[in-house]
Parts: structure tokens; sequence; C-alpha cells
């Protein structure tokens, strides 16, 4: 994605340019030379309008630093656009220039929209499920820890990663990062009218290395690990506002950014509800990308279904214990359900911290079976340092992530379209794409046989169905010989036409995989 | 109630009446002749605006046939209040009187509110815990059985009856009834601008007669089993704003009256998402009273998050098999959430019919556990004349109604302010509050033991509890000997200071009841 980045050079005077090409959601920058005196982030407005053919954007500039403005765009459409500034300075206003948007880059499928409801796709159609992790302060520990976690990255089966702007303080996460958001004195005398370009200018490297390799950046753009020590947890709503504007603008042209606005947005006591409602509008406002937005709760889950929230972001260690409870949020708010936080792979003395792996991967398949994405998370104690993946990043020590990229396989397998419940309130084993596909997950029951039936909606007498028997800790698919024919066998069900039975091997974390032939 | 209601002569002349003492929360009535030609349901407008102190509420009017309108008002407040009428017909308007208000009649409280978030209470702050049933077409089935349905709620534990306004055409109830809504001929021929008072003076003596037994009547408005056979589920939009502004002019003034604007209301497919809305507020704005309002859902659950639904009413045959499900959806809502139909027990041939008695009742109390209500239903087959409790009432021949009764017990001698998960999200066993009251369910598990331990908010080292043993199915409570007395285990936990465990009989539907001392 950097590649796709073009940078306009410095130009004197105001005049229409003609830029390089940009590729299809790949970011055109404008730098204009401008004011340095006063507070630039504050006395200068600045932002530029885009059109292609009857399409307009208006998109937001930024003062980053030591004299230069940028304006940046990811356009949507291939094709000629053109755009002109606007400024409360006259040597910002009245700019115009024009490029050419070509195809997008190679393997460059756009940002993630909400697809088919419940679930997501890129913006060229090509489906996209979620399978995130979590490292809230991989930014914040320097080059060579940070370089370690995109390898582990690169290597991991996870194409999404939640990740705070803020640094954290936390248990297991003490230390000070290298670069603050705002100028002024750490820890905590911060003129938060003025940003620090140096601290945004390493975000957006980080979110640009992540883009490169096809991960999602899911932004958390508050969080309450903080209690006040550098405060960025509560400043007042002028300063708030100003910081969400300052990010939007620096930010939103890049594709893989999704907006996260708290994690744990309710244990942020100095924040009411009202706020996160004006956040999300304001975010809303000034994105012109309309990137995915969502907000992580600790224990009072925010109103999903209000009209500025593309996706549910869940924190709950048992919803995805059991699919059903999944999938009453999903009929609920009736939008893409993802579950950032299920509690951690790990080995902490705390109660969200010490999932066996085993207990993980169970969430996974469950958050699949019921429609739903599952993110992964893990807190092993490894080493002196306290560089446990869920904060700092480094390398993953679990036995889940290897599970979780068998189920990112099977599910890549299935339905473009993604897996919905099959027969919803009654079955919550099963889901799938009636009369076609059927993934039924066991969880922890150990079944040595499974009588071949399923719901009616989509079947009729004489359909035939291969099996494929699935050891979801194994990572195993093995075929069954046999081919099962339907019958109808009740009011509800079908079943095969001999009554024959797939034999399982009485081993728990068992999944079938029903297709049509 | 219907004692309380006061209904005054016509009087000839516009003059000042003092008319008889109402109770608070009794029933007002002014009667008034009026012009009978035309259509007076579509050509007279009338209302009073009652005035008590700096409170005003405005309560419309109905014609009532025969020459004869009706102006009701519930009066919320003792002392005096006065009244003057508007019409655009002179005769009816000005009309100017007062009344005095005393204290209420025995044993009434008001109508039911939504009280802590998650709970209900009577206006005067008596606590009320819904234990409802279904009988939908009871009162379309002729005296002799309405009666007798009568003689067998008043035997029952339930306090709420869900009840349609319209006849119901379905499986099990295919008899025309007595009366019909609309004037017109049978079954599809009707004038939906002209009621039939019959129809709905029948309608209020039911109601009434189920505020006498202390039962709520939850009115379904629309329901879709009809599909056209009378029609009253395709009405023009005009004539469903028509119908409800009606049915609340008649019943806003009975205090036990709940709105439910539909019983599945996905199924009517005749009507949008849109119409529902404007239902609800056309309702919020109609109704002086503002009785509680909800909607009753098939697959496609409401949005119970808009401002106008006071609480969640659900259809689901899973959400209660697990309190945990049902919890979720408490916080997703943060309103009452009432499970009106969780499946019937009986013994249709249709899986939402055919639950055992144990299964119903594991139902209400994991609904309960998660501090969350759950409805009765029985449909067993017993006769030729389809006489099925949960469409025509009559009498109960399931055994979950004892049980029912059993936990409403419980629950009447447990916390006045309704129970509430102890420690949401991890475990789903336990309500209560916190440091004073656990009520702990164990479902269908067996266990023989119960090592005494609590959650830790609230608590202290040193604390002395006693503890029962529950019998959900065989409804005993059993007082344990020993006594615990709290001390901490871990970061989590408190245990007894002597590791006591309590002994359980090793059976299914066990619960415990743990009370400070």
């Amino acid at each position: 994605m950097r590649a796709a980045s073009v940078v306009l050079a410095f130009f004197a005077a105001a005049f229409s340019y003609a830029a390089d090409p940009v590729p299809q959601w790949g970011r055109f920058e404008l730098a204009l030379p401008g004011p340095a005196g006063g507070n630039p982030f504050v006395d200068v407005s600045l932002g530029a309008t885009f059109t292609h053919g009857a399409v307009t954007h208006d998109a937001p500039g930024f003062y980053d630093g030591e004299g230069v403005y940028r304006i940046r765009f990811m356009p949507e459409a291939t094709g000629e656009w053109s755009y002109v500034t606007h400024s409360n300075r006259a040597e910002l206003a009245g700019r115009t220039g024009a490029f050419t948007v070509t195809a997008p880059a190679a393997g460059h499928h756009g940002p993630v929209r909400v697809a088919h409801t419940f679930h997501f796709a890129y913006a060229d159609g090509t489906p996209y499920a979620p399978f995130g992790t979590t490292c809230y302060a991989w930014i914040h520990q320097g080059d060579a820890l940070e370089a370690e976690t995109l390898r582990t990255l690169a290597a991991s089966p996870f194409n999404k990663l939640r990740m705070c702007v803020f640094p954290k303080r936390y248990d297991w996460n003490h230390n000070e990062p290298a670069l603050y958001p705002f100028a002024g004195t750490p820890p905590a005398h911060w003129d938060f009218a003025q940003f620090n370009p140096a601290f945004f200018q390493h975000l957006e490297q980080r979110v640009g290395q992540l883009g490169d390799l096809g991960i999602e950046a899911d932004l958390i753009l508050f969080h309450p690990y903080d209690k006040g020590h550098w405060g960025f947890d509560r400043m007042d709503a002028a300063s708030d506002d100003r910081y969400l504007r300052y990010v939007l603008a620096r930010l939103s042209a890049y594709a893989n950014v999704w907006w996260s606005l708290a994690n744990e947005y309710d244990f942020m006591r100095e924040k009411t509800e009202a706020d996160w409602d004006r956040f999300f509008q304001l975010i809303a406002a000034n994105d012109p990308v309309g990137h995915l937005r969502s907000i992580h709760n600790g224990s009072r889950i925010y109103n999903h279904t209000q009209p500025w929230v593309t996706h549910a972001s869940i924190q709950s260690g048992a919803a995805v214990l059991d699919s059903e409870r999944a999938m009453l949020l999903r009929d609920v708010y009736r939008k893409p359900v993802v579950f950032d936080e299920v509690k951690y792979e790990g080995d902490l003395p705390r109660r969200w911290g010490n999932l066996a792996p085993e207990e993980l991967v169970l969430r996974c398949w469950e958050g699949a079976i019921a429609g739903t994405y599952v993110g992964h998370g893990e807190t092993y104690q490894h080493s002196q340092d306290d560089v446990l993946w869920w904060s700092k990043g480094g390398v993953l020590r679990g036995q889940s992530p290897a599970r979780i990229g068998f189920l990112r396989q099977v599910l890549a397998a299935g339905p473009a379209a993604g897996l919905n419940p099959i027969d919803k309130w009654q079955d919550e084993h099963t889901a799938g794409v009636p009369g076609d596909y059927y993934l039924i997950y066991f969880g922890t029951a150990a079944p040595t046989r499974w009588p071949f039936a399923l719901y009616k909606e989509g079947l009729q007498d004489g359909l035939a169905f291969r099996v494929d028997v699935i050891d979801t800790w194994a990572m195993t698919i093995t075929p069954v010989p046999d081919r099962f024919v339907t019958r109808q066998r009740d009011d509800y069900l079908f079943e095969d036409a001999a009554k024959k039975s797939v034999a399982l091997p009485g081993k728990p974390y068992l999944a079938l995989r029903v297709q049509r032939l």
C-alpha cells in the first residue's frame, strides 16, 4: 500500500498540476508549504474537494510540522480526478490539480465494508472474514520489538490487529513510549492543542506496514489504561474533538483503517454516553472513505443499533462459549458482530487471561457457527521483561493461532457470502447455506456417530451430499467415503434415504462439513 | 377495579358538575349525548383536558354507539381534578366539571411501570414481577368458556395474560367469534371506519375482569393469524391508525392494560418496520397513562432499543435455555426483558408446542436467574373441540403452572428490587443482591455438593450466611442447619472459613438460596 502513496513536491504558486497516477484505493497526497508561526494546528484550516465526474469528496488537510501541510485522499474510482483546496489562509486556498486513478495495486482490494448484513467484503467484492488479534501498545515499544511484531504478524493467520493510538499504562505494561502525541513534557504536561507530528508519522508508518501485510488496523482512538498518568483519557471535549479530526485527516486515506472509538469505553468514567455518540457522528461526518466504525465495551455494551455503528465490537468472555448466545446478538443488531475480546490464551493470574488454547479455539468456532467473528489474544508470561503479545507484541507462543489459521482456511473454502445459521434458535450447531453447504460444530461433546439429518430449508428428496469429518484441534479434514442422499423424515428434517450415519472418533472439538454434490 | 369506575349520567347543558369521588388509579368516565347521524366515529372529534394543580393530561374521547360519547381518564394523583372537553361539535365542547380523587381502592397499586432499569413495579412502588400466560383468543369463545377461563386464571399463579383484540384463525382455532370489531358482514366485508361498540364493550368487560383478579392484560393489537380471512391484518394505514386511536380512547383508562403492538409482528408481511415505528409513536403520543409498550417477534427481533419501547417482549425458544443468553439481551437493551413466548408445555406435533413441563419450568428459572421474566403457555390436545389453553383458554392441564407459582413465591420472598446477575458474564448460575441474597440455579445438572463460594462484590471476611436447598420441581425449600462464614479465598471468591460445603441430593432442577444472617 505504501507504494501507492504519491507525495507531490512543494511548489510556490497556485497552478494546475498533473500528478503521477494513483492506483484505486491507493493514497493521493498533496504537500503544501504554509505558515509555521502561531499554532498552525489551530490557526489554519485546510481541506480539498476531490471531484470525479459527479462524485465529490471533501478531504481534510493537516499540519505536519516544519511548515508543511498535507491533504490525503483515497480515490475509490478509476479515471480522472481533480481537486481544489480551501483554507482560511490565502496561500493554501484555491490550489487545483488533477490526477489519474489507475487499476488497483496487485492484491489491493480496497477498504473493508459490511456485506450481506452480517459479514464483510473488500470494496472490490472480495470476501473478507476478520481474524483479528490484539497488540494494544505495540507501536510504543521501540523499533526492534515493533519489527519483531511485524515479522510475527506476517507469519500468522491474522488479518486484523487491534491497536491503540495512545500509549497504554496497565499491569505488565508500564514502560513510557518513545513518542507522545502532543507537544509538552511527560508524563502529564501537555499542550493538547499542539500535536507531535513525529508521533503520528510513526503511527502511519505502522499502519502502512500492516496494510502491506494485508492486515486491517483496528485503531483504538481512546482507552482507559492511562488513569490520568498522561491524561489522554481525560482531555476536555474540544481537545477530544480536535484530536479526532487530526487523526481523521492523517489516516482516513489509509485503506486498511477501522475506527474503534475505544477499548472498554464504559471504563472511561470521565466520558458520557453522549460523548461517544458525538465522537461517532464527528467521525462519520469527517471521514471521506467511510471506514468501519465501532466501539468496544467493558461491562456496559454500547447501543450498536445506532445508525453510525457499522458493526458490533463486543467484549464478552461468555458470549462465544455457546453459538446461540452469539447468534442472539446478531439478531438484535442486524449487523456484523465481531467478538474482539473473548478472554486470552495465556497463564496470567487473571480470569480474563488464562484460557487454555483449546478454550480459545472453541470460542472461535462457536462464533463462526453463529455467523460472527472472534478475535484472538495471548497473555503468556514468558520472560522478565513483560513482553506479552496482548499488549506489546513480539512473538506468539500459544497453540491457538495455528488452529485459527486452520479455521480461516475452512471458512475461505466455504460460502463466499459467509456463514449463517441454518435453523435459527433450534439448532445452534449448524451454519451454512441451505441446500448447499453445512458446517456442524460439536464443541466439547465427543460424538461417535452423526445420523445424517439436515433441516428442510433448501432441500428435497434425492439430493446427494458428501461429508468431511473435521478435527478442529488436530487440524485434519477426513472425507467420508459414503455419499448421502436426502429423503424427508418429518416436518422439519431430511435424513439419508438409507438412514446412513457418519462415524465420528469420539473426541471433543469435532466438526462436519456437508456439501452438495 | 370496575368498582372504581364512575359513570356520569347524561346532562343536557354545559355546566360545572361535581362528580362522585374516584379512587386513585380508578376510572373517571364522562358520558355525553351527541350526534348519532353520519359516521360519528370519523365525523366527531372529542377529548378533554384534565387538570390537577400544574398537571394536565389530555384524554381522547370516543363514540360508543346509540348517540353516546364517552371520555375516560385514570387519575394518577389524589386530590381535586377538573376537566374541560373539546370537540368539533359545539354540543360536546366546553363541558367542564370537577371531581375528587381519593386513596386507591384496596389492593389497587396502579399501572405497572419499569423500575430499577430491568424490572417492574406498580405506580405505588409495590414490586411487580410478571408471571404471564397466553390465551390469544379467549375473549372470542363465548360466555361459558370465557367464564371458565376467568375461574382458571383466578386459581392460577399468573398475573399477566397475553390476549389478542382481534379474533384469531390458526390451527386448532378456526371458530368464528360472536362479535366483530367493525360494522359489516363476516367474514370479510367490513367498514373499517365504523367500529362495533358491542365488540369493544365486551373486550373492556374482560380486561376489567382481569383487573379485578390482579392480572395485567397484555393486549395484542395486531397479529398475523388472519391471512386476509377477515382482513384485520391488512387494513390500510388510515384504518390501522383509526383503530389504534379508538382502542386508546376506550382502554387507556384501564390501569391493567399493556400495549403489545403485535404477536409475531414480522410475519405480517403487509406491514413495514416503519409502520410499527409509527404505531409505537402514535400510541406513546395518545395514551395519557403511558402504559407499557412492546412488540413480540417471529424470527426478526424488533429494535427494542428504540425510545418508545418500554421493555423487550421476546419470542425465543432458545434464549432462556441458558441464563447467559437471556442476560445478554438484558445488557443489550438496558430495559426489562420479558420472554413472552418460549415454546409451550404440551403435546402438539409441532416443535414449538411439545415441551415437557420440566423444560418449561427450567426456562422460567433460567430466565429468572438472568434477571428477566418468562411467560407460560400450554398446548395440550385433550378433546375433540380443540380447546387449547394457548388459544382459547378453558382449564389448565399442565404441570408447570404449580412450579411457576412456586418460583413466584420464591421471588416474592426475595429482593424487592428484583434479581440481577451477581458476576455478569462469569457465573451465569447466580443472581441476587451482592452481600445479601443469592439465588443459584443448577438447571439439569444434578450436583451432590456445593462448596460454599460467593463472588467478592459486597463481601468481606466474617459475614454469616444461611442456605436453603430448593427443589424447583418438588417445590420444597429445605434449610441447611449449618451457618457459613465468609473468608476471602482469592482475587474473585469468598469461601466458608471452615471450607464447608452444602450437601445436595444429586437431582436436576435444584437451586440454592443463600441469605445474609
